[in-house]
């Protein structure tokens, strides 16, 4: 009986992209069951003396990363065009995951939300762009957004990055099997292994 | 016709341990000519203003990676014990294998040292323990010894350093084809592809 995986992504990571785009098809192929967790890499980035991503903090190895995503995109057949700002913060896209991860159009809002940042350099901070993303994936924004912007729907984001940080996540993506936690998009197939284990 | 492929490793490093062990085999089944480029990680730390380890200024991205060792080893069938000292300095093994770059021992030589450290938590830093691995290996160490620190011998790891700085380098393993540049034990595949491109 194949363990649940849960996929932990913060939309401003750039390698928590190609995972995005890939995990939903990946684990029904393996027919792993899949909860996506958004949080917010902020506070926990914050919490280790960082106040930005550390891609901007060390220049070197942030130019590798961008080098590095043009290759995996291409590889993984995804469009990549660099964003003019990075890290672009887009809480509201992640409180609207967060309060709606087990909603049945959780997987297209997400890779739509990607792609906008990360292939068509759509500032995804803005609250427009993501009620337009919500409708262009055939969806109502205003139920959406008053669910997700009451009291109980914006704590949902808050308890996943809380439980983010107890559980000892750093980074994003984070796929995690139980406890067992794995960093990276390069990790995605070794953890739909892990969940398939006896 | 393959290109060649440089291995940049620095033997305090821990992903550079189960890339050590699998590169030389890995390539010669390729047909991928292998370039050793031994080098030193903390000028390059240094110049970043890191002054250990980023596992060790991040504790919690530290305890990751060594949950991360321990299953990579596992998958690869390489021995692993924690070492009880992080990082272990060893300029005198990273010199002679700087110097020795090119010989037809370089590859017994470098898996043994990375073994000693990650393996069997021998103290790679003590002079003595590098002397007895070049025995254990068939070598006779005084040549060896008088080769690597004549004042030509060391500078070849003095300059593998500068040119890693220049050329982009942040952390170990870093596998170069050409200005190529993948970083990680996760890559190796990845760069040797490359190398085979035409």
């Amino acid at each position: 009986m194949p363990k649940p995986l849960e996929f932990w992504f913060e939309f401003a990571s750039t390698y928590s992209y190609p995972a995005a785009m890939r995990i939903e098809e990946a684990c029904a192929d393996a027919g792993v069951p899949l909860i996506w967790r958004s949080f917010l890499l902020g506070p926990i980035f914050g919490a280790q003396g960082m106040t930005t991503s550390p891609f901007n903090m060390f220049p070197v190895k942030g130019a590798y990363m961008w080098r590095d995503m043009e290759r995996i995109c291409e590889e993984s057949d995804i469009g990549f065009v660099k964003p003019s700002s990075f890290p672009r913060g887009s809480i509201l896209a992640a409180r609207i995951a967060a309060r709606h991860g087990a909603s049945d159009w959780i997987g297209p809002f997400v890779r739509a939300v990607y792609t906008a940042n990360f292939s068509d350099n759509r500032d995804i901070g803005d609250d427009a762009v993501i009620g337009a993303i919500l409708e262009e994936i055939g969806l109502e924004p205003a139920a959406i957004l008053a669910e997700t912007l009451s009291p109980e729907g914006k704590a949902v984001l808050r308890k996943n990055t809380d439980e983010a940080q107890v559980r000892g996540l750093f980074g994003a993506p984070t796929l995690m099997v139980g406890d067992e936690l794995f960093w990276g998009h390069d990790r995605l197939e070794q953890a739909i292994d892990w969940a398939l284990r006896d």
